[in-house]
């Protein structure tokens, strides 16, 4: 039986997991996630434990458990001027920060310089401060899929997922595009997303996002598919942490708030016979 | 000599500092102190270490030395939804932090649990890691005076000042009229502002705040005063971080931004023989 039929669905059911990345990020992220969620398409979304607006969608998370809400599981951070760090001393787990105590920026620098030990007791962490605010987790996923750079950091992440006895995000196609290694990841017994769907840089730049997002919804396939958003407002906030990184930038998240919140994307969903589904389903019947 | 006399001024002169806090609040905190003091007529302010914006001033302070620059120095979190911890450890200060690890909300829960031995450890690392991010600071100050709340507390913030051989702010007036302690304050050999000027609640809810302005500035004494502002936009961050909290609210802070960033203001400083002078000043005639 593939997902579809575990689920009870037919067997070639276009099943899909809209889900709102960075939660926590700040207070328009925030704010646009909750709104997709309440009034718009979207039916998941993870939040970041280390950063600043966690507190407020901690909150909610925890006052609206109708929500799929997973863990952001966050070991970098990409933005110029707006920073995190573990939430771990940083003397517990210096491998994972620069000279200033931050994250590394990107995930060759995440990669070159994380001991695994020092990941694995970190995500540990997030994941029971999550808990201990009453967050009822419906899965695990991956900032900038910094988990996906070796099989061994990957290894860390399905284990917690075991531990937590949580479904983690994987997909097969996007971990290999981003390995950092060239050792064979193990993806048996693991639940992998068949597709992930998300906007490229290419298609932002022409002002064709919107277009790529109605195109994909109509040519999504049978199987396990996740759209993957980043939910915000083109707002001062948020232009100040995407500055001079346009690529998942503000301008960007107002289009994924403002399509996936629309009667459009609705009518597409239906239109397409696509089958929305959430983690807690899957989890439901492992 | 008084301190005009000692700033080579005579004796009866209006001094001034006007003063901005809470610099690292928020981008929107940071980007209006900014401008504030690149083209209105704040000529200081002060950064608090533990909050998520604190990498952005932070940058900006080092290169812009010209701005005097002081530590915030940050032991309480006031807002609702947006929260902020010390940069030890929990386990280290957790005498500092509420049930979730954040910093106590008012004074009064702040005064019944912190352990001065905690305090100190506390402030002396928001210090060191202002100076390691290359801060050169001009003075201390205090935010919401939280080291008023007892003669005990104050000496901790008062030696620190020695230590780093750095003026803190204190105003007699205002720390008595917040102390939480029947204890007498020790006020000697310490340089005291004669006068805090900052803006009050029932003014802001009558929509007076500006006109007090004004006649503040109208009605200065000779001495040495400080006007304590709090500048920001009132925009969508700034709204959600003062969410139910109108005092000192977003709305609040875009009127000290107008007012100290209009011509008007600058024309009142010179009409009223005011004498502008920073906290720079004030280190190099001790």
């Amino acid at each position: 039986m593939n997902l579809a039929q575990k689920l009870g669905y037919p067997e070639n059911t276009k099943l899909l997991i809209i889900h709102a990345d960075d939660a926590g990020l700040s207070h328009s992220e925030n704010q646009a996630t909750i709104k997709a969620l309440q009034n718009g398409s979207v039916n998941s979304y993870s939040i970041m434990v280390p950063c600043a607006w966690f507190y407020e969608i901690a909150t909610f998370a925890k006052n609206n458990p109708q929500f799929d809400c997973g863990i952001h599981l966050t070991l970098t951070c990409e933005w110029e001027n707006y920073k995190f760090a573990p939430i771990l001393p940083a003397s517990e787990v210096s491998s994972l920060t620069d000279q200033n105590g931050y994250f590394h920026k990107n995930r060759a620098d995440f990669k070159n310089n994380a001991k695994p030990a020092e990941i694995k007791k970190e995500l540990i962490a997030q994941i029971e401060k999550a808990l201990q605010f009453g967050i009822q987790p419906s899965h695990l996923d991956s900032h900038m899929c910094s988990v996906g750079v070796t099989p061994e950091i990957l290894e860390i992440y399905k284990e917690l997922g075991e531990t937590y006895n949580l479904p983690v995000f994987i997909n097969r196609q996007f971990v290999e595009s981003i390995s950092l290694s060239t050792e064979k990841y193990n993806f048996e017994n693991t639940l992998l997303a068949d597709n992930l769907i998300i906007g490229n840089f290419a298609d932002f730049e022409k002002g064709e996002l919107k277009k790529s997002y109605q195109e994909a919804l109509d040519s999504i396939a049978p199987g396990f598919n996740v759209f993957l958003l980043h939910l915000a407002f083109d707002d001062y906030e948020m232009k100040g942490i995407t500055i001079n990184h346009p690529n998942f930038g503000s301008a960007w998240r107002q289009i994924d708030f403002d399509f996936f919140t629309s009667q459009e994307c609705k009518t597409k969903l239906q239109e397409n016979n696509i089958q929305l589904i959430t983690w807690s389903d899957i989890l439901e019947i492992r």
